[in-house]
């Protein structure tokens, strides 16, 4: 059994999800593990780290429009110096999670059919994000 | 240190949590392995996967009625081609996550004493739910 | 390659995030491994597990907040034999989740900058909150 570590990084612009699943696959193709478990961090607090559907750009769309619904900018946080989407964007990270942890099998993700890995940006200005990647297996 | 992958599968029945502890547990103990670490992964975006009370299904309602409300089916959604409760699954995924990582002592998951592991199903029709297993260890 | 468990134990009192990174950083430490993957179990129901902020306060009492006005105490519960704080406990602990999954290098959990990992209290009384750790790496 072998593992190594990464850093993998993605630029974002403006909040949204953006998948991540195939730079993430490329990563693995590149290690040489074919079959183990992959976990993934997500370096930043005002960002985030899921699993979701992958077909439909709507259902993403939905998914960001609740999670500004569930902790809408306002004057009603403490928070306030790093601007108005900062504190809401603590919130959404708390919520969508940064850890994910996917077994790996014929070096691909077990992912069922409709799921792909996305960053969750909570922020408006364009960010490079990065994950801590680390593969284990053989 | 060896390690194994498994997919686990389990019928649900319309919304609700679906304590999959023991099936998880008869899985571990069939491996050899007995102390290390489980990685379980649900290979659906309308449901979810959590860790939560064990032993009080009263809970379990106040769960999934506290998710109904924060994610109520309605108008509000734009994507809505898949039936009025599918949208809010995969809102309802989103926050109970997908992805847990569970040490393992003595052949057994090192869960607290009121703590199961649970499938949180979201739709209405029965599905056969599975989740990806990866124990490591000796 | 090596592995190795530990539960490692804080104390809280009252609601609110606790932070254990140092705590942590010293048990990673002292196990001599120094590159690999962390996995964590926050072994309660009505306490969770979350990476967030780790340099403002305000930042932890808008979190907390936050949950209060999600899953606020009253008469809607169905399950409140345990106290008023019981209930909107378990929601919470849903919603921030109870397992993280950290790689480590040169010794450290690779977080970002502005990260930390907290214990996320949700009860009133003291409490003693263990979490089971595992170490793998070499």
């Amino acid at each position: 059994m072998q593992h190594t570590l990464s850093i993998l990084t993605f630029q974002t612009d403006g909040p949204g999800l953006y998948e991540v699943s195939e730079h993430v696959s490329e990563w693995i193709a590149g290690t040489g593990i074919s079959r183990g478990v992959l976990n993934l961090l997500c370096q930043h607090t005002s960002a985030g780290l899921l699993i979701t559907e992958n077909a439909s750009a709507a259902v993403h769309r939905d998914l960001v429009r609740w999670l500004d619904a569930a902790a809408p900018e306002g004057p009603g946080y403490e928070h306030a110096t790093e601007g108005p989407d900062d504190m809401p964007a603590h919130v959404k990270s708390m919520l969508t999670g940064s850890t994910l942890t996917i077994p790996v099998a014929d070096g691909q993700m077990m992912l069922g059919t409709w799921q792909g890995v996305f960053i969750a940006e909570h922020r408006r200005d364009p960010h490079t994000r990065s994950l801590a990647a680390h593969l284990l297996g053989d």
